[in-house]
């Protein structure tokens, strides 16, 4: 047989070739983290959360513990969105109790524009993927990650998260074309990051947009899908077949049919107001599903949780489904 | 003629009953606040936030003074979705900077069960709206309101705004009858409330489920539809006919279809990242609809803010529609 010596194909990665696996593959965003009482304990000598994900060795070891502890499906690299910033210059300092806070943007010439230096910044990161991929099984997919280039514009332009991203979108309302040119550098930034990753051992990559909701219909074309599309051609022109999921948290149901439709990505995780089955009804037909467990319901256990994971379940039944979180793991969990 | 002596009826109220006026009418949710120089003068002396929304003549001049300024189609009266949980004895504060702050949670038994109570501790702000209907012209409409009991649980088990909701979905999931009894009583309150406020002068009424966004589909129909189902109708007993906007933001499409068929409103305020046409043609049939000028567009003005308001026109012609934003004025406007 010519299989004989072929290594086994992980189930999430089966998944975003289409097929049906049951039980589905289960990973959990943000399932490395404070929730952990091993994660804790690196935590507490390690200085801070930045040195965590710039220390190869660190993050590997924080990727697998998940997988050690759960048998989880997937090992997702401990890193953050804001690298990509990082590597084109600006700035993150992470604080307790604030989180992520970014030195003031430098303006679009401020940007670093050389890919061998964001490479170079960013080569901690890859190192912590070869060095997963040896220690991973076969059966465990590696997924590399990045935030999309809207909600890293809402992150460079406000300085720290924001509930309505009102920097960036008054930016962006503002200054229409030179906004566009800073999407189009971070999508140039992004896909360089998401191939690098994908050379480096990881199986699949994911696009969090995170902020992606309560942009209006033509800014959502213009700032996610657009730059998402784009981001998507630029990998698999390099590396075909590239595995990509989109994450376009809180759009509207319209402008999740479009990003479905029209960036090419794999698969599109759901957030947690949408339903699996609405998903599955009308995505589900040309793409996989992701998601979409309430990261609450998760604390609340009992019943509730027994329901709604049932309910993701029985609704994803007969088709590519893996089973995750509508957000990241809450530390309380 | 015997319409002679008739009053002219406000435009908005008309679109409530089913016309269609053009141009439509205009109002802005949170129109009365920081943006208005002659509101930070009542606020230099007033000594708060707080006692602002309790004093009938400072509420009923602070109501008053956008419509003076910008010839708004309708008056909002000011005042805040908070006074609801201080009618049933959990104060509240507003600390500049950081929003309301809310005594614990006095558990459902320490809710106070007295209508005669709520309605004194609530009676500021009828006696505004009797001032203030005094004052205002016939051909514009005065609006009451009243924060949805899901969204008003939240403030009161989280104690302060928060970004998920976290603690009264953990509550809701862990303790669902608990909970539901919390959402009754609080509905009870509310429609009182917007009872009483029918009583004293308010033309209209608008629910605000500001946090309806988030919740899965069994959630949202237990916690917004329901209580909102109950609200509309227990109002309606006392004043048949009484006219009313919900306003459940970043509710999925297929909950605000739920909604706009199930609660029996008269009109459904639609957020920002939905689409104008998008609610025209989907829930437009049957029942007026509201908005969605985002908020930070006003503020960048500019072309961003011309195309905004086209595209909501433009959609909107020939049906039922109300102008206003997709969200509250921002102090920067």
């Amino acid at each position: 047989m010519n299989t004989k010596f072929s290594l086994p194909v992980p189930a999430l990665v089966s998944v975003l070739e289409g097929k049906q696996i049951w039980p589905p593959p289960v990973w959990l965003m943000r399932q490395a983290g404070r929730y952990l009482p091993e994660y804790r304990e690196i935590r507490k000598t390690a200085g801070s959360f930045w040195a965590m994900c710039m220390s190869p060795d660190l993050a590997t070891e924080i990727t697998l513990q998940p997988v050690r502890r759960f048998d989880f499906d997937a090992a997702i690299i401990f890193s953050d969105i804001l690298v990509i910033p990082y590597a084109l210059g600006q700035a993150v300092r992470f604080d307790d109790g604030i989180g992520p806070v970014l030195d003031q943007y430098p303006g679009y010439d401020g940007l670093g524009e050389d890919p061998g230096l964001w490479k170079q910044r960013l080569s901690p990161v890859y190192q912590a993927l070869e060095q997963t991929r040896k220690a991973l099984s076969s059966t465990k997919a590696l997924i590399g990650f990045a935030g999309a280039p809207w909600t890293l514009a809402a992150y460079m332009l406000e300085g720290r998260g924001s509930v309505d991203q009102r920097a960036a979108k008054l930016f962006g309302y503002s200054n229409r074309q030179e906004f566009s040119r800073l999407l189009n550098r971070l999508a140039d930034a992004v896909a360089s990051h998401l191939i690098w990753q994908l050379e480096h051992g990881a199986d699949v990559v994911q696009l969090f947009d995170s902020w992606a909701g309560g942009l209006p219909d033509q800014e959502f074309c213009d700032w996610v899908i657009g730059p998402t599309a784009k981001i998507v051609a630029t990998v698999r022109d390099v590396v075909p077949g590239a595995r990509m999921i989109g994450f376009p948290r809180a759009a509207t149901q319209n402008q999740y049919q479009l990003y479905a439709s029209e960036t090419g990505v794999n698969c599109v995780g759901i957030d947690t107001a949408n339903s699996i089955s609405w998903a599955i009804s009308t995505l589900g037909g040309r793409i996989a599903i992701q998601g979409n467990l309430d990261p609450i319901a998760l604390i609340a256990g009992g019943d509730a949780l027994d329901d709604a994971i049932d309910r993701i379940l029985s609704a994803g039944r007969g088709h590519s489904l893996i089973f995750n979180l509508g957000h990241g793991v809450l530390q309380e969990t």
